[in-house]
């Protein structure tokens, strides 16, 4: 088969060292990649005002997949980067499905003090490109007693129903085959209920998939006290950016969360990330956990067809853990890199 | 001085038996408190159709304290109840701070292996009247593959300031002073930028307190980490819901937690309630804690000016739980109400 054509967004702060060596697996593992770097972020932000040019998202469009490291620093201001770059790519490459897998490692260590691996291990699908993220909304008599500012959560029959049944087919795949609806219906009663017959409705032809429904405060609370609850979990585009926080918080931490900005259709590339972000503060110091961005890796391997080489990585990731776990001394991000790539590669 | 005109709300399953306990408790605290039943809820709703009559509402308005237990039941349409009772009496008795403590006793065990009581005590200020919880939105093409559903947050000025204003002053009043603003800036961002802008702004009145910020998914991600972070957090509403149910989770679980919605202005009544639901799986059994509605019964002895009788009632739930971490056999709710009311009393 011809090369993998990825386009390599490395970013900010720990961004560029996790990158490295998620490209040092990916090489390692053998798969033909031909990688081209954009040097989209901050830097070029200070240096020439841009974002993310129109130019450079036609170019994206032309990959076959892209890693991105992390987005941000603090000589920006807050939230340009995170919108003007990361948010328009995922809502202009239609990334509508945000897979956010859950999984404790085994060897690894979590806050739950009596949590097994086998009590988390589920498939977060967050809707990538409504909701609240739409950015509509506006101000009214700005900075005055009477300012009102309004937020608006947009969604659309067509964005509801793509997402849901991508969660169907996950769950489907999956050997408790169970999913859950997690939103907030007994509050935000019109975006519920579109959201609640359409689980209802699509559930029709899955009869193999048992479904149930949870408020997102019930399921925030349930992620630390049984997260043994959940197999696939489907929701909203701000509930999943906050439940799938409280994942990584129970599996381990932000260094091993691992994410996929996924358009199903391809009609556009699809995107792989850690959910980790540009850390400024631990920057340049080779501190950074690279495992998040190599099991990102794992999951953009997978979705461009290469499933062997995806297990063969998350295998590699998952055994460095149990080894980790007996460890003495810390190691670099790029020793860790150097490791899960010689058990890639060996 | 006079009674404390007292209306009590017990509401559906096991709202009921906990709020049996929590008059116990005030009635053996010694406060001269007169008592007026309200049977809202789900059986009223069965009965005549009705959530809240206004002709209620107008009483309630009389009175100095409310005291609810829970409601909702399975056989009322969902959010019901949540929507046209409880909501409605938040809004309508202008509950703005809905105040809800996040505290480890000394003796209960959290999901949390490492967390020692000292790393787990903040109180959530949450806004109780505006945000996603106001209702606004619609539907459009209901049913149709083109339908299109909208929630929108509203925040006022007016609104977020008189919260902000109250969260500074509590934490002046704490030994760590630290105040935390929990929102999502960087994707809601005009409303973001009214909450940011009044907090920078008010916090110039408390230069002894210290402030900093955190997005709604890092909050979440951090109450599991890194609890002792926080001191005092003030949010939103929606972000108040799900925060301090993982609150409850930490902090023990959810037969624990108190919370009060204040009108601290006192043009309205407050009122108290646990955190917890109707819980009609185990209603009627005995089996329900009443600590949280007691502890919201504190709440509302301190409201009401009653702080020496509030700090008993804590006293004796916090002795009663470190008792309980060494006992062999579980109480009945009536049982642990009894057990509490005695030390009150003693
Ligand atoms: C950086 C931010 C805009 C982003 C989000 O809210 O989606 C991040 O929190 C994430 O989860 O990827
Ligand atoms: C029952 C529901 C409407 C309510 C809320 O969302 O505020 C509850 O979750 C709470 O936290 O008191």
């Amino acid at each position: 088969s011809s090369n993998i054509r990825l386009a390599v967004i490395p970013g900010d702060g720990i961004g560029t060292e996790v990158v490295a060596e998620g490209l040092k697996v990916l090489d390692a593992v053998g798969v033909k990649v031909e990688s081209t770097h954009y040097d989209l972020g901050a830097a070029r932000y200070h240096a020439t005002g841009e974002t993310l040019p129109d130019s450079v998202l036609a170019e994206l469009r032309g990959f076959d997949a892209i890693l991105l490291g992390a987005v941000g620093d603090p000589s920006v201001p807050p939230g340009v980067l995170e919108r003007d770059l990361l948010l328009r790519l995922r809502f202009e490459l239609d990334h509508y499905v945000n897979l956010r897998p859950v999984k404790l490692f085994p060897g690894v260590e979590t806050p739950l003090g009596k949590a097994r691996p086998e009590d988390i291990d589920m498939i977060v699908v967050r809707e990538g490109t409504e909701g609240p993220y739409a950015g509509a909304g506006g101000v009214l008599r700005k900075g005055t007693p009477h300012e009102i500012a309004t937020q608006d959560s947009v969604n659309t029959a067509h964005g509801v129903e793509r997402v849901v049944r991508y969660a169907f087919e996950k769950a489907a795949g999956r050997e408790r085959r169970h999913l859950t609806l997690v939103h907030k219906t007994n509050v935000l009663t019109f975006a519920g209920d579109l959201w609640s017959r359409t689980v209802k409705r699509v559930a029709e032809e899955y009869p193999q998939v048992t479904t149930d429904y949870c408020h997102v405060d019930a399921a925030s609370m349930f992620f630390v006290s049984q997260p043994q609850r959940f197999d696939v979990i489907v929701t909203d585009n701000l509930f999943g950016d906050i439940i799938t926080d409280i994942g990584a918080a129970i599996a381990g931490g932000i260094g091993l969360s691992a994410s996929g900005n996924v358009n199903p259709d391809r009609t556009a590339p699809s995107m792989f990330e850690p959910v980790h972000g540009s850390a400024p503060d631990i920057a340049g110091q080779g501190k950074a956990d690279p495992s998040a961005t190599i099991l990102s890796v794992a999951m953009l391997l997978d979705h461009i067809g290469q499933a062997e080489a995806a297990a063969r990585v998350e295998q590699a990731v998952a055994d460095d853990l149990v080894e980790r776990a007996g460890a003495w001394a810390a190691r670099t991000t790029r020793e860790i890199g150097d490791d899960i790539a010689a058990r890639v590669a060996g």
